[in-house]
């Protein structure tokens, strides 16, 4: 893969990813400025020390005079917003975005003309917690970074977004869009599903249940702790992957439901998941090498090897003729 | 409550629970003795100082001639067989468990005439492993102790089945058997069942979903690492109250399910979790004070105080005249 210089980074939206990633990539060694649309959220910023104002068109205006690498760091209700800003101010940067799903922001850059200069990442990590007060220049650490590789990719925005995910500690997971949104519904968006029932099933048992709860209800209700508007932001607009696998978890439970009615057991289920699990614990990501951005088929490669657990962890040069 | 003074423990099974319970109970300074199937088991403790054997009716005459509390440490599957060595060997002994659900026990020990001098126990504690490998004195620091109160408790096993989850560095939690039976369907068998069809649905993404997996999906499948059988044999004995919990966990689903089809909205589970989760979090455990075993309505006054999350913090004398 080609090497590219460190650019400069513009992050629109500074919460938990955005401020994390502007600590990260200042660290880093990159220079980075950021937008809040909250007088709050810019003062709490500018108390640590970044650069971060609440004039959008301005800290646009720097990015285009920067060639910066924006990221688009707001929920996905707000992306509309940044995005006609950008198309308005800083039309010509290379452009990604960390929102929770891909097909639904990539439509988004379409209906603005953006999608030339567009390659759209999701570092998967996050807390319960949100707002700068959650920041850290650490969260992205060994974390999996997926990075678009949809047709028609630019291979000097993919090579800048993944120079990014790794200048941050992360690997990148090379991913389509509807492929990478399929996939977050099962890891993602069912485990939030599934805390919230499990939260909700637990407090019916009154003060006694809860009082009587220990480590498996507590790790399975965690993330039902995230703001409910934070995780409506990032289920609703993958409705229909979440829907189909929603779905056929339905389907897994009232199977097992009718096992144990009628034969007292959850032989079946406990099988399954067991070893699914052990497959999570024991997987292990691979190092993609040998494709360089730009030459033949390498998207191809990357999106294959992508759903082969491969993982991009450095950026090397092309050979001479690659 | 009656103040009692420590006495023999005997210890039947010594895995994850029994084991650790082995080792709290002597680093209180009691006089503890156990028993193991399997002379790997037995030689492990053995190896690690403690007093195991693997000869049953030995180890129970011991506890007949000391006067010892007998604990019943093995999985729901084998506990016709404890009883029934307990039925021969030390029939008068007072008698606890640590069985993850109760009125199949009673109902066990009832069957083998032993409830005159039978409290059961639950220890709200473990991890997804197992074995003496994985025992822990500390394991039950800080947790909480289903004792029964079923009407009929003796006040005298009571308060030596308190004495024990006290001198564990546990809390005793005031609890009826069927009571705790459609708890812990809430707050564990269900948490369980959960995490398995969670795992199953993240392995049907294949390798590209299971290395995007983060947080949500490690912590909502942690207990799916858990052996099936022993999932299996803390869950189907309590099929009923299971089947229960898990019929309204279906409704809640499909509810949720349904609004987010017709209206791509997940508000009312989102919010609806995330209260009950909030509600957990800020559970407040409080002391139940005032109430000595034996004195009249203790045990009603004891349920109703487990009902409202009233715990058994020490156990004190019954005043004159109480």
């Amino acid at each position: 893969m080609t090497a590219d210089d460190h650019t400069a980074l513009c992050v629109l939206g500074t919460g938990l990813i955005g401020g994390s990633l502007l600590r990260a990539a200042t660290a880093a060694g990159r220079t980075c400025w950021g937008y809040n649309r909250s007088a709050p959220g810019v003062a709490a910023a500018r108390t640590s020390g970044f650069d971060v104002g609440d004039d959008l068109a301005a800290v646009l205006r720097r990015a285009a005079e920067a060639d910066a690498l924006i990221v688009v760091a707001v929920p996905m209700p707000a992306v509309n917003t940044m995005l006609d800003a950008i198309a308005e101010y800083a039309p010509g940067c290379a452009l990604t975005d960390v929102v929770s799903v891909k097909a639904p922001v990539a439509a988004a850059v379409r209906r603005y003309g953006l999608e030339a200069r567009y390659v759209g990442g999701h570092p998967m990590a996050g807390t319960a917690e949100s707002g700068w007060q959650a920041t850290d220049a650490e969260l992205f650490r060994g974390a999996a970074w997926a990075v678009g590789v949809d047709p028609g990719t630019d291979a000097d925005v993919w090579t800048r977004v993944t120079r990014l995910a790794l200048d941050c500690g992360a690997v990148a997971v090379p991913v389509t869009a509807s492929e990478h949104d399929r996939a977050v519904a099962r890891i993602s968006h069912l485990p939030h599903v599934l805390a919230e029932a499990l939260a909700v099933a637990g407090a019916r048992g009154g003060d006694l249940a809860l009082g009587l709860a220990a480590g498996s209800f507590r790790d399975g209700t965690r993330v039902a702790g995230t703001a409910p508007d934070l995780v409506r932001a990032i289920c609703e607009p993958n409705s229909e992957a979440l829907l189909a696998v929603l779905d056929e978890t339905l389907t897994a439970l009232s199977e097992a439901r009718e096992s144990l009615s009628a034969q007292t057991s959850l032989a079946d289920l406990t099988a399954a998941g067991h070893a699914a699990r052990q497959r999570y614990e024991t997987a292990e990501r691979w190092e993609i090498t040998g494709v360089f951005p730009g030459t033949a088929g390498w998207l191809e490669k990357l999106q294959e090897a992508g759903r082969a657990g491969g993982v991009v962890t450095h950026l090397a040069a092309a050979p001479a003729g690659a």
